[in-house]
């Protein structure tokens, strides 16, 4: 039993399949290949788990295969020249298919290796994180890293179908599984209060691991972000919204070295540094505050910044973020839990107050 | 007095501008020009001529530049890089505008960084070749090449505009001018009878760098590529007519070495094995193909494919070649001058004389 939300972006539509057991499933890849020619791409981590499942799925084809080191680190045009070695070496043509199995790292790399290769050929997402599956998995974006930013090179490149396989979640290790709850939390924070508080109810059986849990958070994110996506495909207005502690994250991870926070970690103390600033302004009251920090604690996941990083660090690494617009940086922030907005209108005073991670205000 | 051809590609339309002293019209670039970040991008042979010229018609924004090593060799991932490194060390942020000066490597160049940079920003080409003027300046491919294949790695992404100046063609060297007619050439023999006649009329003005002949030939030529693409904005049928003498000139161009024969040359070579193949299956007369032949020789292109690639190495460099297709390899043939067509139905002995450079036909 599996379920399968349809992604209506006209030409580019896909299906997202959730639940256990997919990977083996032969007729879940068909569909979307066009050719015979097929490359999976995975990491030195996922490989030896879960990649003869799906080369037994794909009996028939002509598969090769690219294995990448593992980590945020290797996020680069260099690493991600040894997929292009590989479809050249194999002589793949346009026709052929590439398969990310892995996380968000795989993922992004494969979907901005096939949206360059011969300017555009297929792929299939098979992600194997929590994150990727909440936040990969819809939107389109892929990329690499540059030395002096995240995703700052990349494409907007669409699967053509994503195998969200439950199970593949029994491998992740508790730190990993944590960061995808942040993504999840994000949702809720950002567009679905009822969310939030089923959150609330269930955080205990999605750090289980329980299935029927794990398939409803997924397919009720997924389903969040794309209502978001498909509202506005290419990033102008709305879209913004998914970056809600991502400013403050990617600042985070940068300044503590790519790799050693993990992306959904850095999200996490970013949503609890704009909720924060939030309460600052009054928009939110710190009960508000202290709702979102007491679930990101019981999903194991930080709740304030890093000591490490000083607020001048802050600043440098948040302006050549791409959020950054001319001129000001905007930053997402909250109206309410469930309602979140892009605002250029704080108080530079109070960002600085809470990129010092001062006391925060109590509900007094 | 210029003259501009619009093309109309929905809401990625763009104007082509052609004639002389463009480069320095202010009102030319504004238009296009999203906020005040602009970066220059040419290579160290035009930079010295043109890149003073182009700076001082963009007087009030924020302009930064980077400078490529010049030649079809340094067209790679490594040298891309360096377009994001200034672009990242100067902030520039989705807004900005990235500025192609030189020829179609430049383009090729700038217009996959901007394609990548950030997933997509604005770009204008101001190509300062008759080669990157009659064939970068439609059709949005943009891209670097790969040690195993030319152009493998690339996007679609349209210019705001295309400022054909062709004062700039000036400074081109001999060379360089036959390779750029080479492509005009081609379209006569892709779609356009007449323009063959006109060029074989005119080829003598052209050679002579004639500015009233120039901007009909190089009108003429975007006309006919704009045609084509506007009808297959995504290469599946007709746009590949354009590829007319570049399987075999592709092949050329990597068995002799990046950067030893220019592409217009493979191509020019190229078209006139393209032409005795399909004389030798009687598609064409021996008289058409010496027509051809004693045009490309009037423009001082090669009309004969180097005795240097062996038959073998020819089929091994053209099995890689994008438009490969899964199983047989597609040529682009004539039936007639003015009219080419995609064929998978040559005979593969025939194809083996071509290569062979065997005696062809007479008109006997």
């Amino acid at each position: 039993m599996y379920r399968t939300l349809h992604l209506d972006l006209g030409e580019r539509s896909y299906p997202i399949h959730i639940g256990p057991q997919l990977l083996k499933q032969p007729e879940l890849y068909q569909p979307h290949i066009r050719g015979r020619q097929v490359m999976l791409v995975s990491n030195e981590t996922v490989a030896p788990l879960y990649l003869d499942t799906v080369k037994a799925a794909l009996t028939g084809y002509r598969i090769a295969q690219v294995i990448l080191p593992d980590g945020e680190g290797y996020k680069n045009l260099d690493i991600l020249n040894r997929i292009f070695d590989a479809l050249l070496e194999h002589r793949f043509n346009r026709n052929c298919c590439l398969v990310a199995v892995g996380g968000g790292v795989v993922g992004d790399m494969t979907g901005f290796a096939a949206a360059s290769y011969q300017r555009g050929v297929d792929f299939i997402q098979v992600p194997t994180t929590l994150l990727a599956q909440v936040d990969s998995s819809v939107g389109g974006k892929t990329g690499v890293n540059h030395r002096l930013g995240k995703n700052m090179i990349g494409a907007f490149h669409q699967p053509r179908c994503v195998l969200a396989d439950t199970d593949t979640l029994s491998t992740l290790d508790d730190r990993q599984l944590a960061a995808g709850l942040a993504e999840v939390i994000k949702y809720g924070l950002i567009t679905d209060a009822d969310f939030f508080t089923w959150l609330e109810d269930n955080i205990d059986r999605l750090c289980a691991r329980e299935t029927d849990a794990l398939i409803y958070a997924i397919e009720r994110s997924c389903r969040c972000k794309a209502e978001i996506v498909a509202a506005d495909e290419r990033e102008s207005g709305k879209r913004a919204l998914l970056n809600l502690g991502h400013t403050f994250g990617h600042a985070i991870e940068t300044g503590m070295g790519y790799g050693n926070w993990l992306h959904g970690e850095g999200v996490a103390a970013g949503m609890a540094m704009a909720a924060d600033l939030s309460a600052r302004h009054g928009w939110i009251s710190a009960s508000d505050v202290e709702r979102i920090r007491a679930l990101l604690s019981r999903a194991q996941l930080p709740a304030a910044p890093p000591p490490e990083i000083s607020r001048q660090q802050f600043l440098d690494l948040m302006a050549v973020d791409k959020k950054a617009v001319d001129g000001g940086l905007r930053l997402i922030l909250l109206e309410a839990i469930g309602a979140a907005r892009i605002s250029a209108d704080y108080d530079p005073r109070l960002l600085e107050d809470t990129l010092d991670n001062r006391l925060p205000l109590t509900g007094s």
